[in-house]
Parts: C-alpha cells; sequence; structure tokens
C-alpha cells in the first residue's frame, strides 16, 4: 500500500495543494529536505475549525482540526515530490493551537496529526514534534501544522 | 541590480548586523543552510517597535515593525555570507507578534517581512512562512523574525 | 575534558532519554543534522518545574527549568549520536515558557540553557536562539527546549 492508499483507506481525502494566504510559498526545497508553510485545516476552499479549544470547539474538534491542518500539509509535500513515496522521512511535526487557557489537553488534539502521519507514513513517519499555542491564530483557524520531511534522492 | 541595490531603492537602509542580546550568535551556518536567531525591530541601537499591536501599535505600525525585523534578519544573512548576492533562496520566514485578543490581521503585518524578502530577493525570495503570536515578547518588541537561507556553493 | 565532563563539572547529571509523551520519537537524524523534540524539564520520571513564571515560580527557577529542558534535549543528542563528542556544533537552540503576562525576564530565563550549551560544549556550543511564550503549556511545564546539531560526519 503506499501513502496515498493509506490515506483513502483512513475514509479520508488528499485536498489538492492549497495556496498561501498570502504572499509567500507553500512548501520550499533545499537539500533532499521540503519544509512547508504553517497549513490552516481548509476543507474544499473553507476553514473548518475556527475558534479556541475548549471554549468554541471541543477537544475532538481539535483532534479533527489538528488532522486536517496536517492532511493539507501532506498535500503539500505531494505537490513538492509529485508522490508520497518519495518521502523518505517525515522529520519534524510542528502544530501550532489556538486554546483556551482552561484547556489542558492539547498535546491530544495534536494526536490527529501525529496519529495520521504514523499511518499514512508508517516506519517513514517516526517525527519528532513541537508543539505551540498561541494567543492569536491567523483567520482565528483553530491549528496550523509545519511538517519538515526528508526526500528520497 | 543586487539585493543591496534594492534595499537602498526601497529607500530602507541595512543595518549593521546587531549584537544577540545575551549568551548566543545571531547566526550559523550547516551544510548550505544559513539559520538566524529571532531578530528585533533594531533600529540604531533601540528598539523602534516596542508594546501589542491593536493596542499600543496600529496595524500600519505591526508591518513597519516586521518590515524592521526582517531588515535586521536579511543584515545577518550579509554578515553570514559576505554579500547577498550569495543568497540562493530564502527558505523560511519565522515571525512572532505581540498582538492584542482583538486585533485579527497580523498575518497582514508580516507581510512587511514576505514584502520585504520577494522585493529584495525576487525569485530567490519566494520563501515558505510560518507565523506565530506570543502573549510576552522579549524586551516587550512587537516583532520577532528568524530567516533560514541557502546559500550558493 | 569531555562534554560529558563538563556536565558533571557543574553538578549536574545527564538523565536517561525520556521517552516522547505520545506517539512520536524524541530526535530524528536528516543529513548532518540532528533534531530533537520539545525536552520538558524531566526529572527522575517526574515534572520537576511546573507552571507559569512569574506567578507560580521565580525567574530563578525559571532559568533552572530551562537548564533542566537543555539537559533533557542533550540526553537525547547523546542517544542520537552515541557520544557528545560527536557534536560538531549546536546550531540552533529553541526556548518555549509559560510566563505571566507582567513577568519580561524569560530571556534570562532562557539563559539557563544557553549557559548550560556554552559550557558543556565550548566553542562547538555558539548557537542561534529563538524565543517564545505560549499561554498553554503541556502537561502545565514550565519549559520545553528543542535543539538542532551538526553532527561530526
Amino acid at each position: 500500500m503506499t501513502p496515498e492508499d493509506r490515506i483513502k483507506d483512513m475514509g479520508l481525502v488528499l485536498p489538492p495543494p492549497a495556496a498561501a494566504v498570502a504572499n509567500y510559498v507553500p512548501w520550499a526545497v533545499t537539500g533532499n529536505l521540503v519544509m512547508t508553510s504553517g497549513n490552516l485545516p481548509w476543507r474544499d476552499g473553507k476553514l473548518a475549525y475556527v475558534g479556541k479549544i475548549g471554549k468554541d470547539l471541543t477537544g475532538e474538534d481539535g483532534y479533527l482540526s489538528c488532522q486536517l491542518s496536517c492532511l493539507n500539509a501532506i498535500a503539500q509535500l505531494r505537490d513538492a515530490l509529485g508522490s508520497l513515496t518519495k518521502v523518505k522521512r517525515i522529520i519534524r511535526l510542528e502544530g501550532t493551537m489556538g486554546v483556551d487557557e482552561s484547556f489542558k489537553d492539547h498535546p491530544k488534539c495534536l494526536n490527529g496529526a501525529s496519529d495520521l502521519i504514523n499511518t499514512v507514513f508508517g516506519e517513514r513517519g517516526r517525527h519528532t514534534r513541537m508543539i505551540y499555542t498561541n494567543p492569536v491564530m491567523p483567520l482565528d483557524c483553530t491549528s496550523l501544522v509545519v511538517l519538515y520531511a526528508e526526500a528520497e534522492t
């Protein structure tokens, strides 16, 4: 099974690569490393998750928002490399979330991204991770995901 | 026109590379990649922008603060490489801002950095971008900019 | 003296590499670069520093929390490379802290990490640095430290 097959197998659809929301690019390659910009939870051209986890949204929503942001990040990797079979390794996952100060389970929400990566890429998905919370998010989105991936040479 | 010429053409002045504000260094090189530390909006040895956008400062101030932090980051790239003509590609722009919770246009403020990069480096300035907001900023500065650049070999 | 010797000389103990707190890995290597995940201030399997600097903890606690998070990050570098003598250069230190809005000295707290790196690695420890504050931290920990290190080939 290819990574693309595993995405379908999860009942998910790899979206078309979203354009950047301002005058930058969604991905860049340096050496064997692909780096993405921050990916919002886009679905069919609209933000599927807006607002803060623990206030406007539940933890389960937060999980799905991180999953969707990550799916958009994976779409950028495919755009950069032509095929996800060219991903040798997911090196870094960076997840930034808008959460209410009372909400403490945001690491479980970011598991929405980690679980997706692990399922889709298997051994090649063994990634490092850094988690951030920010008081104000672009377009009030719930999550931003950045991926660094090593490409097959 | 060189990147240095384009900076002058914008009516801007590339500042001398600022010293780090603590016991770290302003840039490091690994392989072909130059990474900078977080750059504050220094002008003539003073912070030109202090406080939060949307409370102490307008969005236009925020734009100029990000532009100035980025100009300081570009000064570090020149210090690292000797000349900005050695920049093969700006890979990543990281912008962190102090904003009031009511202010939602911080992505437009970070365009102050993106517009500068695009104008100065043209095709070589096509960068990825990640945006953060932080509740407390070092020295209460308005913006911090990090650049990753690929150097000509 | 080796980096390991210098750690002992400071009266510190390099902890065993902590497991990731979710389904990701503590470090990854791409090319000559080792990148760690975010490191919490673990000591003997417990978080030694919890809560916000300037509210629940003093600035001195914050310094020690960053030092301990960094010590845990260094333990990951040793796990990745087998020995700290294989560290050619510390490239990037990323420090993220939970601080009260009234507390402004968090850069001094992050010196706990920078001082440790400089002492342990000497000239090879000359690192870039980026500092973040986040409203909500994983497990309410006081500090998270990420290191990027270039390995000897």
